[in-house]
């Protein structure tokens, strides 16, 4: 099975790909996708959304995971992260792929062992775990984070039968007239 | 010139088409997406971005208008609109459409003269301007609005020139190694 895990953010969105062979875990590809900060907020998202397209199409993942959001107080922020959030989402749905959502403790818990680890153990566990030659970007890191998380519960989850679902088609609910509710 | 104007949100997201023909205004069609809100969150956000996509390719507008966000005090609000307002950004510039930012006070002033207008006279202008035989639905309303803001303020904008860009399909900058910063 191959996992696509995402860290949204305008400014800039990571994302990691691993495989899952029983117990084993296998690094494909991550890196981190920069959308130009002088430019237009549709502009932005655009390049999150292309991008991230892109990468689904190229590493072929079967499913995709994605950390819950930390809400922050600042609310420009919220709303900014948001619609990030909303583009990225809007790509893995455009693909295809159910996407699973963890918090942060869940992830930590998953890669370290416990919800205190720092930024740093995350980042050493991550490149343990997949037996890379050196750190990951910050963002690249936590998107890999994300996708071992779901390697780690989706097992559980396969039990509990609470796996998500992939978007379907249907369910259109388009109205071309003006006078409907 | 076509404009389509767009009130976004995660339940309803309201769309209109308006065209302008010199200072006379033109009612071309007008709807409300609704995402099924039970699903989950990549599923809605997908049935905003497939419709608004639909719209644009039946209705084929020149260019995009929205309204400008009103912070919620509620974070949890705001990041759930933010995701929706990213959905619909995604599908205007996925369909080429150069998106316009108004306030509700600039909306308010093109549609009924003043900033402290109410929903009802909003609505009422937007009929009445349109020649519509009926009220048109909130959401709709609201989307026709903004479409109706931007006919009025588009020429002084042309004049200025602080036109919107349309969204370039270039500025990529995925990095498929993990070692970029």
């Amino acid at each position: 099975m191959r996992i696509l895990g995402i860290d949204p953010g305008l400014r800039r969105t990571g994302f990691g790909v691993i495989e899952v062979h029983g117990a084993a875990l296998r690094y494909v590809a991550s890196g981190t996708i920069v959308a130009p900060p002088a430019t237009a907020l549709a502009e932005r998202l655009k390049v999150i959304l292309d991008n991230l397209r892109e990468v689904a199409r190229d590493a072929r993942p079967d499913v995709a995971a994605l950390e819950k959001v930390f809400l922050n107080a600042n609310p420009q922020s919220t709303l900014l992260l948001g619609q990030a959030r909303g583009a990225a989402l809007c790509a893995l749905a455009d693909s295809g792929l159910a996407v699973h959502e963890y918090t942060a403790l869940q992830i930590k818990k998953a890669v370290v062992g416990h919800g205190r680890a720092a930024k740093e153990q995350v980042q050493a566990m991550v490149r343990r775990l997949l037996s890379l030659d050196g750190d990951p970007a910050p963002d690249a890191a936590d998107a890999l984070a994300c996708a071992i998380c779901h390697a780690h519960y989706e097992p559980l989850a396969r039990r509990l039968g609470d796996l998500g679902q992939a978007p379907a088609q249907g369910g259109r609910r388009i109205r071309g007239g003006r006078l409907i509710a």
